[in-house]
């Protein structure tokens, strides 16, 4: 089972061109689309987004991701084994929830060009070396045989919880707005337990204090008034009824956000 | 065999995650996407969608639709046998359609909560419960396993034609707009066959009378006239050529509309 | 394999009333969506965006294409092979970028009516005539037994290179405007070979003369300069970063491009 997650769009020959390489190698292959429509080369949408999903898929998948602004440069191609999951991509970030899911995450540098297609475009690396690579492996080539294991892959931080100035409180920061403005905090169930919203916790972004904290949806006020609740990734989101909180709030992936229990 | 209709939409890790989760519990299922692009919440352009394809799946397919806006209240969890296949989804309407088609329908209200995940989210019920109830009936659970029969499942009534005031004519409703502002009324080739065009047919939609009634393309007015065409969902259709029959008739779902066969 | 590309959107029901069809007719099918977001009725871009990744499927692979504004007239049903590939569709010119590609490829107009859905609707004929027969194509059945042979299938001219007036330099033209306003000419590597570029070629498009050119994405010119590079799908394309060419050069599909090589 191959599943596959880019930037290029539904419209165009891209994606079949990758699944038609994919089942000439392996026509036995299950191909899954996670989705196409990631915002062109953002990583970290990328990142969140495939972080969100892989560990519901069965042992031994391989999951292909191609969000590559740096294709035709030096950037690296590379396979990770982690989780009991394989991903194939480029070494620019895209694995770093997976990394951050599994520390025990094995990354490999793909070496073994003779496994690319026989002609490389210099702009389409999904089609013409990822594609082959997956298909590689779905065929049973073991990762050590692709190239060498390395320890310096890229990723990017991502916000760990941590006491406010204050000491009071705890800061994290928005990492994912998606396509309906909904800001996802990095705040989980261990920052907030839903147990404890007698408490009256209250959640800052920006210039805007939310106290309203819902667990589903009927509990959502039907008011332009900002509130927090448990999404389904695990993460405390902030959203407003049929609008955009991110909007509301001037908020940009990265902004800081600070939780305080029990406060005043 | 295992089909999908949300209002997901394709671009988040909604899709992937249902998906992940039946393949990990099913390896063999084979997914098919219905559309995920119902308006969010919708349950009637749900159904009726559901309503216009389900019956070219082969017998037995299993048919998982999830529009839920009761995610997280007491809604319950149904799966419906009908016309040799199986539905799996909220009991809020949803079904309508399939019911009206298979009177003999029969609907059962799951509660067997150890088929669920592990942890239930609050509001994604798509990827907690019902992709797994989805998934252990592709592995031949039998749905009398899964709950007990119940007859008081939710419904919306859909219109029947039925004589105007002048008894004349025949009433019937638009049941669906579609994304290009067609109307697609409830007559049928029952209330007027093609080979009655030539009796001079009026379909009357709010101030509009429509007296042009076209079978393919081809005779469609170049005009910005409205025109009555037969669907190929098997209801009569009201649209205009490059624009909104909705727009300019002023319609909505539910909107009555009255055609009269040989009248003046 | 039965590979789909069509205009109908995903929103509706019109792709799994399609897939059903096939499904329930071969249940083992193994379907694979090429794209259902050509414009609507643009048979050029369909036959192009097909033309760009046929090739990349395994021998045997059967694509059907519908992009069908004859629909309901008398325009054919055709059945083609080449390149160790089948093609269902309409005979309307949507497979002349795979008669370009094998000279020796062999169109058969569909007659056997039987093969039909039982009830053929004058409005689509992607449910109701293709994919029935891709069915029995994906079955076994042999395109000879479906129909007979024909050699005047419709194909509009793929503009050949050719040489300029001034004879130094050589003619083609735009034939593909994809999504993001990026030109796609009729010039391969045949007539500008990267490793030519030191001669300092020059694209002229309209009133624009284009001297920049790139091989792959770092090097291109984050301007409001259009440039040139050589697309993933064989042909040098004209774009402008985050911007649409076809919009600065005035572009529409057929507009003449003038390539000089070594000239002052």
């Amino acid at each position: 089972m191959i599943t596959l997650l880019t930037d290029f769009g539904t419209a165009d020959y891209f994606v079949p061109a990758v699944k038609g390489v994919i089942l000439s190698l392996n026509p036995q292959a299950a191909i899954v689309d996670l989705t196409h429509e990631i915002p062109a080369h953002d990583i970290e949408a990328a990142a969140f987004t495939l972080g969100a999903c892989w560990h519901n898929f069965p042992p031994g998948t391989i999951h292909l991701a191609v969000v590559d602004p740096g294709v035709g440069s030096e950037r690296r191609v590379i396979v990770v084994e982690a989780g009991g999951q394989m991903f194939v991509g480029p070494d620019n970030g895209i694995f770093s929830y997976v990394y951050a899911r599994d520390p025990a995450a094995r990354a490999y540098h793909v070496t073994r060009g003779d496994l690319f297609g026989h002609v490389v475009s210099a702009t389409f690396h999904g089609r013409d070396v990822f594609a082959p690579v997956a298909a590689h492996l779905s065929l049973g080539a073991r990762t050590e045989s692709l190239g060498y294991k390395i320890s310096n892959f890229q990723r990017f931080d991502l916000p760990a919880p941590a006491p406010d100035e204050s000491g009071v409180g705890v800061t994290g920061a928005i990492i994912h707005i998606d396509r309906f403005g909904n800001c996802i905090t990095s705040l989980t169930t261990h920052e907030l337990n839903p147990a404890a919203l007698k408490e009256n916790p209250k959640l800052t972004a920006g210039h805007h204090e939310i106290k309203r904290f819902c667990t589903h949806y009927a509990q959502m006020p039907a008011s332009d008034e900002p509130f927090a609740y448990l999404g389904s990734a695990g993460y405390w989101e902030i959203a407003v009824w049929q609008g955009s909180a991110a909007r509301m709030l001037g908020a940009q992936r990265g902004m800081k956000v600070t939780l305080n229990c029990g406060a005043s």
